[in-house]
């Protein structure tokens, strides 16, 4: 077989079954090897953003990575932001990205761009590869590298005359282990850190467990609740964890709010702040006068569970060792916000799909100023799991949802999507159109950057004048997302209020494949 | 003043007048201070690759660098397709990239990433400012590092805190020179140069002259044609030149075919192949048993210009030290295709266009296989430029006709798009709405990656099966694009005859703003 098919092959072998691709003239013969590997499904891209966007969705909610198959070095730029969010989310991700032929590189083609140079930015693994004989092994090593914790983006570049040598034989069933089922060996410090939490907590001295990663299921929400309600501690999560559990039945946790002076008085008063796969809390952007990190000056920062670990296992082992498995968690009762009716507001989208959001539900959440209200509006939803905007790299929440649904075909997925930041990746409507996807799509039309005009004053510049105001509004002209919607091949629908919202969110729900619905708003902050 | 209204008010003292945004947090305080400068005309884009494609259309219709204003590492991500295709065409462009403060960046927070890296693979010059005190200078150095011949792309990346920060008490006025007045000094070989290739056009040896940059001018055009005619010598240009002045009046110039077995016929039997401001030319990409370089292999390659240098003032020294100024250039005729009517193809539409151009029309040309009749179609229109893709990365044609719309005014600019391509930067559409640009885009709709059916074929991989062809055809669902470009503003209409093209056309040609016709094609390659 040909350099192409031996690669595809591995990734199935690999237990690959996603590959999301944006292919161009290098990687046709990757393409043409397609038919033949059928245990890896392929779904087309139209902008490679979305494409890597929607390996992450994938990757968070099966917990299996999956590939993406990009063009040279202008398709991994494409990639880049939601490659970013990706790093940032600890993902999982193979990126197969082809190169022009090895002979062919030295005469600087057109399309030549330093793509290992660009890729390193955003990846744990970055291999050229060379040589035919090499490439099964690279490319084993970049699945290893990906599903090794901490989890990343690994990223395989194939010159295009590799792809089409023959002189493969076979592919042997390679032995590899699971995903996350590998991590960096710490056991020399693992106990040391158990007990030194222990110590803390029962100290009783104003602790704070702040969780991310692999501490954010059911069980390690449960075991962190059961150590706070026994201990009197605060418990705390990243402002943008990857997956969140929560919902009726579930331990709730406050995430740390986005904006440093809530943060701050979150944790506020906390001596002993322990880390459980999550970093000490800093500032997303620094302002002037303004601290860049969170936490108390005089807390102490003990990292209990590192991001290479799994938090939601060594929280339990210090359930065991406190021998606290006998206290109750506190679990989140089953509560939904009224309907609301009237004109819309943030706080109305909020309450509208807090009270139908169904069970078992994906919440990809790129709302922004707006959708401030969601959390606490589904907080008593039946379970349910929320996906965040990790690395701040806009344009993540439509890939998010499509890779997510298709992780999840039996799962609704609710995609509540800020009005700026849904046109960095639009295009995700047409893979969701073409793939049937159940991805509900609430468009917050604000027609503007709210949350830049709420920075403008916050970061301390001058008061903006119409020229700079103008730079944050998304009108004149108004974009018609349901136009839009309907041009890729999703229902678009627009509703102006509580009772329109509430009609088209029940219908979606209750009717397969994706839908659109554009929910108009008061112009900026609401 | 703060160093944002100093590096806007520098950037506005070289006679840079306009700067395309897509700005974030870190850049507040350059929004803010736009008010305050209005020599420099900010221009949104919803999407970072509109604004450096747009950036790149500006300038090669303007002659004159405009700047991009991106947001951090991810803002920059997004935008490299488009910057790669600028640094192919030696575009002078200054991007100005927010990071976070100097001492934020410690903490790695979410937004974190390598800027400068990636930046260097499209820049000729990055500069991270470091000091306030150093940040007039350092914009000052991008800027000329953008206009020195070959211009290029130049990337200064300032951390928020220096934009903040009050302290520059006076911009003093910048002296400089214009645009591409400034080149690397290369008099030491110049003189030899012109003397050898005038020696091998006097031997008469089946020269080619090969032009590309600045000989591409009519001035440059018709200098190649005289020697070209004094000596029997063929005149051949670019594949994808980043501008070509063309049309009724003007020399024509065949472009080197981007198909291999073509190109290699159209420079077969050539002895001397001299570069005009070009580079030997090279395939696009490898084919399995083809070569890279398409000149013959015992053809001497000569360089009468480099890209450092003006071709247009050479070619017309090498006319005086031939003597040859008082020889005819080739002129091209006047002569427009007949209307067509009936089912759409892509000759139709090449016709429809070439019938219809209106005098001093830009056009930018990302037809891909559906254009490949619109050159000869349209050779003997009024006297137009045509803008190409130059650096293979899909996606510019939408930026380029809108900066090419901002830069001209008085130009109607028509945008003969290709479908696939169109949906890497569609929101550009929303800036031509918004600005009121009077830009025609044409979507080919052929529901396909055309090109890359007829390349699954090239690169001698399998014929495709089910799945493969799948992954090249953009179907189901058909995009709407009229749709599409109505939900940004933008009168879009959907035509499938000869007839209704040339009545839409018209239309538009004749209204002012934007418009989009997408033509209904028969599938793939037609």
């Amino acid at each position: 077989m040909n350099g192409a098919q031996a690669l595809i092959r591995t990734l199935a072998s690999l237990g690959v079954e996603v590959c999301f691709t944006n292919p161009g003239t290098s990687e046709m013969h990757f393409v043409a090897a397609l038919d033949a590997v059928p245990e890896l499904r392929a779904v087309l891209a139209l902008f490679e953003g979305v494409a890597t966007g929607a390996a992450d969705g994938y990757a968070r909610i099966s917990g299996k990575p999956a590939a993406t198959l990009l063009h040279l070095g202008p398709g991994l730029g494409n990639g880049i932001a939601n490659l970013h969010n990706a790093k940032k989310a600890h993902t999982p991700m193979i990126n197969v990205i082809g190169e022009h032929a090895t002979y062919h590189r030295a005469y600087n083609p057109p399309l030549s761009l330093d793509i290992a140079g660009v890729a390193g930015s955003v990846s744990k693994f970055v291999r050229t590869s060379e040589k035919l004989a090499e490439l099964v092994d690279d490319t084993v090593a970049a699945y290893r590298a990906a599903v090794m914790r901490p989890c990343g983006v690994a990223t395989i570049i194939v010159p295009a005359d590799l792809t089409w040598s023959e002189g493969i034989d076979s592919i042997s069933p390679v032995s590899t282990t699971s995903p996350n089922q590998e991590s960096t060996p710490r056991e020399t410090d693992a106990d040391l850190r158990l007990r030194a939490a222990a110590a803390a907590l029962r100290g009783g001295d104003s602790c704070t467990l702040f969780l991310g990663g692999s501490a954010l299921t059911k069980a390690g929400l449960v075991a962190a609740s059961r150590l706070a309600n026994a201990f009197g501690a605060k418990m705390l999560c990243e402002s943008f964890p990857a997956v969140l559990h929560r919902g009726a039945g579930i331990p709730p946790i406050d995430r740390l709010a986005y904006l440093g002076e809530y943060a701050m008085m979150q944790l506020g008063g906390t001596k002993r702040l322990i880390l459980v796969g999550a970093e000490d809390p800093v500032a997303f952007f620094a302002y002037p006068s303004k601290p860049s990190r969170y936490a108390p000056e005089d807390a102490e920062v003990m990292v209990l569970a590192g991001l290479d670990e799994d938090s939601e296992a060594i929280l339990e082992q210090l359930v065991e060792l406190l021998g606290v498995g006998g206290i109750e968690p506190t679990l989140q009762a089953a509560l939904r916000p009224a309907l609301p009716s009237g004109p819309l507001t943030g706080s109305a989208v909020a309450a509208a799909i807090g009270a139908l959001l169904p069970e078992g539900a994906i919440v990809s959440d790129e709302s922004i100023t707006v959708g401030v209200m969601a959390p606490a509006a589904t907080a008593g939803a039946p379970a349910h799991r929320w996906l965040t905007l990790t690395g701040g790299a806009i344009g993540q929440g439509m890939p998010l949802a499509t890779g997510a649904a298709i992780a999840s075909p039996g799962s609704k997925v609710v995609n509540i999507q800020a009005d700026g930041s849904a046109m960095y990746t639009i295009q995700s409507l047409w893979t969701q159109a073409r793939e049937k996807l159940d991805v509900t799509t609430v468009i917050l039309n604000n027609k503007s950057y709210a949350i830049l005009e709420m920075e403008l004053d916050r970061v301390g510049a001058e008061p903006g004048g119409p020229r700079a105001r103008s730079m944050l509004q998304l009108f004149p002209p108004q974009i018609d997302f349901a136009s839009v919607s309907r041009g890729f091949g999703v229902p678009g629908v627009t509703v102006t209020s509580g009772e329109e919202l509430v009609a088209q969110l029940q219908h979606a729900f209750a009717e397969p494949g994706p839908h659109l619905i554009e929910a108009i708003l008061p112009q900026g902050i609401s």
